[in-house]
C-alpha cells in the first residue's frame, strides 16, 4: 500500500534549518530559529541584500479546482525540487495554513507524496506564531475602538457604523454575529458585532502586501475602522493603534524558512483569504527569495481566473515584481470532470471527456496570455491516467500554442519533474516575458470590475445596484479610484454558479456588495455569498485529533 | 540619572541560549530555540532526568503589596544570581507575563534594575507562544460545545447552563458579556456568553499544574463545561475536545529557558491568575529546574496570605514538592505605608511608622511558620531608606525570631545580595524545613475556607449563603471534597477591604460565589468582586507603543 503524506513526511531526513539557510547564503546569526527545523530570516539580513539583482519568479496556478484535485501546491514544491535537481539555485514561496479549519476538516498538507514541505505538523498548528500575532494585533484595534467610545468618543464614531469586526483563528459560527458590551455601564455601549476567521483580516492582507515595517505601519494606519454620522471615515491612525499593532507584528513580518523533503529551501509566509483578499504569500517572502535564489517558484490561491488574476493585478502591480513564466496545473481527472464525468467514474478511461473538459484549460491559457507572461501546462500525473488521455491534453495544449509536460513529482520527487524544470528554464531564458496588468490604475472602479468579468470570466455584463455604483463613485471621489479590484467569487466556475464547469458563456456577474480595504490597498467586489467565518462540521476532525502513545499527532492529517 | 530597567536590559550581554542551557547540562539538541535567546527544554530530555535527586526549592513571597512596591520578582531574580555568585548551581522559576494588560498599563518587566530576566521585550509580547496556544485550545473547546448543540445536542446540554466561556489575551471590556449565535439558523442558537482574559482560563491553571502530557489530557477531560437540565455535569471529555486541546498544548507544556542579566538560567513558564487560580509558574518548570539545579528560586503571586498559601496548599500539595526555605520580601517604604504614611511622604524618615507597619510583616512571618518552612526576611533596599529605618525592621524581625537581611540587588546585581544567598544556604543546610499543608485533604470544603480565613487572615468568621454551603456539600457528594481551596480575594489586605492595611482583626470574610475547577483540581471561593476581563484605561499604553527609527520598541515599558 502506498504511504500516506504524513508517513512520508515523518520519514523525512530533515537537515538543521541553518544548513538549509546556507544554501541561500543566509548566515546562521541571521536565521532566528524556531526549534531545529524552522526559522525566520532577520529583517537586518533582508535589508542587507536589497542591492542584489532579482532571480526569476515562476507562478504556479491551476484550472478551476474540482474535487478530483489538481495538485497546485504539490507542483509548486515539486518544481522547486526539480529546478534544484537540474542545478539551479531555487526556492519555493507558499502560504501558511490557517489553524482553525484544521480542526474542522482534516488538515492540509503542504504538498503531497514526495513533493512536500516539512515539518508538516508544525505548519498545521501554531508554526512560528504569525497568525496569532495577526489575531492579536487585529483584536487590539477592536478593543481600542470600543475603549475610545467608552471613554467619551472624542472622534464622534457612529457606533452603528463600526466597520471593524474581531477575528479568531477558529471555525466558530456562534461568533459570526453577536451583541457586545452587555451587562451595564462598566461594559460599554451595547452594539452589534462579530468575528471573522483570522485569514479574512485586513491585517493579514496588509502583512502580505507590505514592503517593510514602515510600509506596514502606514497601511495599518490607513485602514478605515468606522464612520461618523456624517459618513466621514475614522482611520486606525485616529485610534492610535497603528504603532502598537506594528510592534505586535514585528516578528511576524520576517519570512519563515523551512525545507522540502529534498532539503531545498521553502518560504512559508502569510495566508490571506483568496476571496475577500488576494490569496498569495507575503511580498516580503517573495522579494527576499528573489534576492537569494536564481529561481523562485510561488503559487496563487484558487484557479487562475481568481488567483493568477489577483497575483498579477494586485500583488505584482503593487510590489513591482513580475514572473518570467507561468505553470498552469491540470489533471486528466479534472479534465474528465469538466467534461461531464461523475466523480465515481473518474477511474475509467474517457478520452472524449478529457477533450471536452480541456475547454476549461484552454480558457485559462488564453487568459494568462493577456498578462504577457509565457505559460506551460503541467499535467499532474495520477496512476489511473492512460497514455491516450494524457496525449489528448498535450494535443489540446499544442493546438493552443503552449506545451504540456507530464509531471510525476508526487510519486518520484524531483526526478519526476526534471523535464518541466528544464522547460521552465527554457521559457525564462527565452526572454519572452513582458508582464502587464489587465487594466491600468486610471480606469474607473466599476470599469475595472467589468474588465475582469468580461476579459477573464467572459461574462456578458456586470450587474450592480445603483447603491453599489454610487459607493464606487464616492470612493473614487475620495481618492481611492486608482486601487485595483479584488473579486470575491466562487473558485469552482468562471461564473458565480459553482456547479457550472467547463468554459461557460452567456452569463452575468452580479456584484452583491463592495468593500474598501484602504490599508491593504484594494476594493473588494463580492459576487455571490462569501463566508468569512466557517463552522465546524457534524463530526469535526478535532474529535479524533490526539497524541498517540508514541507522542505523534493522530487525526490531524 | 539612573538608567531605566529597559535601558539596562538592552545593554545586557546576553549569551546564546545554548550556553545558558549548558550551565544546567542541557544538550543543545534538547533545547528547542526561539531566536537566539529563548528556548524550550524538550519533553524527551525532561523525561530522561526523572531519576535524578531534586535540588532545594526556595520560595520568595512578600507582605501585602502596596503602591510603594515590594520587589518580589526583583528579589527572586537577584537571589538566583546571588546563589550562583557564591558558587551554587541555581536556577530561577517565574511566571510569564500576560500580553493583553501590557497594552493598557505599561508592561511589566521581569525584575528590575540589575536583577532582571531578558529578553524583556519578547517576554512582554508573544514570547514562545504559550499563551496563544492556551487561548486557542480554550476556544476550540468553546466552538466544539456550540457545534455539538448546533448539530443536535446529543449530550442534552442545557444551553442556559454552559459553564465554559471564551478567552482572549486582551483587555476588552466589550466582550465581558455578549449574546452569541445571532443572525439566523445557520449561526446556531442565540445564547448569553462572554470572554475572560486568557490567564483566567482553567486551561492555564491546568497547564501549570499538570505533571506531563498524559496528566494534562486527563485534567482537560475532567473539566466541567456545562450542565444538563437535571444538573448533571457535561465534561470536556464528553465533547471529545481533550485530545485536540492536548495537541495544541504539546509545545506549550515544555518549559521556556531564558537568562538573567548575569547569564544565569531562568525558567519562565505559565501564568495563571493569582485570584481565581493559584498564581504560580508551571509544575513542569519547577520540577525540571529541581532536577537540573541545586537551588531553585521561585515566587508566588500577590502577598504571602494569598500567594504563599496557595503555593503550599495547592501547588506543593498536588505536585509533591516542598520548599526548604522562604524569603519574605518587605521594604521600608511599604512598612511606612502600612504604618499610615501617605505615598507622597514616603521619602522622609519615619522610624515610628516603620515600626507600626511591621505588624503586617509580623503576621506573615507567623503565618509562614504554620507551613513548617523556615523563613528569612529580605529587605529590598531603596535609596531613601535610612539606617535607622532598616534597623527598625531588623529589630522587629529579630523579636519575631527570624533574621532580616538588607538586599541591594536592584542597584548592584548579585554583589548586593550575597549575604542573603548565604543565609538561604544556611537555612537549607540547617535542615529545619518540614513542609505541611495548612489543612488535610479530608477536611470539608467549607471548613477549609474557614481554616484559611481564621488561621491566615485572622477573620472572626466566614459568612456564606445557604446556597453556597449547599453547593459545596453537593460537590463533596460528587467526590470533589478532597480538593484544596483557591481563595479569590483582594491582595492588598488580609480582609476583603483593599484599604485596610496593617494587621487587622475583628472582621468577617464573605464568600460571594464558589466555582469548581474540576480539571485544575481546586474549588474557588470568591470573596469580593473579582474581575476576569480587564478594560483599557482612558489613555492606554497602546496609544504610544511604537517602533522608533532604530527599530526599538517605545512605550511598552
Amino acid at each position: 500500500m502506498a504511504k500516506t503524506d504524513i508517513q512520508i513526511a515523518r520519514e523525512a531526513k530533515k537537515k538543521p534549518i541553518q544548513e538549509v539557510g546556507q544554501k541561500l547564503g543566509i548566515p546562521s546569526e541571521h536565521l532566528l530559529p524556531f526549534g531545529h527545523d524552522k526559522a525566520k530570516v532577520s529583517a537586518d539580513f533582508i535589508q542587507s541584500v536589497q542591492d542584489r539583482p532579482d532571480g526569476n519568479l515562476i507562478l504556479v496556478t491551476a484550472i478551476n479546482p474540482t474535487p478530483a484535485g489538481e495538485g497546485k501546491t504539490t507542483t509548486t514544491v515539486g518544481l522547486g525540487d526539480g529546478l534544484n535537481a537540474i542545478g539551479k539555485k531555487a526556492a519555493i514561496c507558499i502560504r501558511e495554513a490557517s489553524l482553525g479549519p484544521n480542526f474542522g476538516m482534516k488538515g492540509g498538507a503542504a504538498g503531497g507524496g514526495y513533493a512536500q514541505i516539512v515539518p508538516m505538523e508544525d505548519m498545521n498548528l501554531h508554526f512560528t506564531g504569525d497568525f496569532h500575532a495577526i489575531t492579536t494585533a487585529h483584536n487590539l484595534l477592536s478593543a481600542m475602538i470600543d475603549n475610545h467610545i467608552y471613554w467619551g468618543n472624542e472622534l464622534g464614531i457612529d457606533q452603528r457604523r463600526i466597520a471593524w469586526r474581531r477575528v479568531i483563528d477558529m471555525n466558530d459560527r456562534a461568533l459570526r454575529q453577536i451583541t457586545s458590551s452587555l451587562g451595564g455601564v462598566s461594559n460599554g455601549f451595547p452594539a452589534e458585532a462579530g468575528f471573522d476567521i483570522t485569514v479574512a483580516s485586513e491585517v493579514m492582507a496588509i502583512l502580505c502586501l507590505a514592503n517593510d515595517l514602515k510600509d506596514l505601519e502606514k497601511r495599518l494606519g490607513d485602514m478605515i475602522v468606522a464612520y461618523r454620522r456624517d459618513r466621514s471615515p475614522v482611520y486606525c491612525r485616529d485610534i492610535k493603534a497603528d504603532g502598537a499593532m506594528t510592534v505586535l507584528l514585528k516578528d511576524a513580518m520576517q519570512p519563515n524558512l523551512v525545507q522540502t523533503l529534498e532539503n531545498n529551501p521553502a518560504f512559508v509566509h502569510g495566508g490571506p483569504f483568496a476571496n475577500i483578499a488576494h490569496g498569495c504569500n507575503t511580498v516580503m517572502a517573495t522579494k527576499t527569495a528573489l534576492k537569494l535564489a536564481d529561481y523562485v517558484v510561488t503559487e496563487a490561491g484558487f484557479g487562475a481566473d481568481l488567483g493568477a488574476e489577483k497575483f498579477f493585478d494586485i500583488k505584482c502591480r503593487k510590489a513591482g515584481i513580475a514572473p518570467k513564466a507561468v505553470v498552469l496545473v491540470a489533471t486528466v481527472r479534472a479534465m474528465k470532470m469538466n467534461g461531464g464525468v461523475k466523480k465515481d467514474n473518474l477511474g475509467q478511461e474517457n478520452v472524449d471527456a478529457v477533450k471536452k473538459g480541456c475547454e476549461n484549460l484552454g480558457r485559462h491559457i488564453e487568459n494568462l496570455a493577456k498578462f504577457g507572461v509565457p505559460c506551460v501546462v503541467g499535467i499532474n500525473h495520477f496512476v489511473t491516467d492512460t497514455d491516450a488521455e494524457v496525449q489528448a491534453v498535450k494535443d489540446y495544449c499544442s493546438s493552443k500554442g503552449v506545451e504540456a509536460v507530464l509531471n510525476k513529482h508526487w510519486a518520484d520527487g524531483s526526478k519526476g519533474i526534471t523535464e518541466m524544470a528544464q522547460k521552465v528554464v527554457d521559457l525564462v531564458e527565452g526572454g519572452k516575458a513582458n508582464y502587464k496588468p489587465l487594466y491600468p490604475d486610471e480606469m474607473g472602479l466599476f470599469e475595472k470590475i467589468e474588465t475582469i468579468a468580461k476579459e477573464i470570466y467572459r461574462a456578458d455584463k456586470v450587474v450592480a445596484d445603483k447603491k453599489i455604483k454610487d459607493q464606487l463613485k464616492a470612493w473614487e471621489d475620495d481618492g481611492y479610484g486608482k486601487l485595483p479590484i479584488c473579486i470575491a467569487k466562487t473558485q469552482y466556475s468562471f461564473t458565480t454558479d459553482p456547479n457550472w464547469r467547463g468554459a461557460p458563456t452567456g452569463f452575468e456577474i452580479p456584484v452583491r456588495e463592495v468593500r474598501l480595504s484602504a490599508g491593504a490597498g484594494f476594493v473588494v467586489a463580492i459576487c455571490g455569498e462569501i463566508m468569512t467565518m466557517p463552522g465546524l462540521p457534524k463530526k469535526p476532525a478535532s474529535e479524533v485529533i490526539r497524541l498517540n502513545d508514541q507522542g505523534e499527532i493522530e487525526g490531524l492529517f
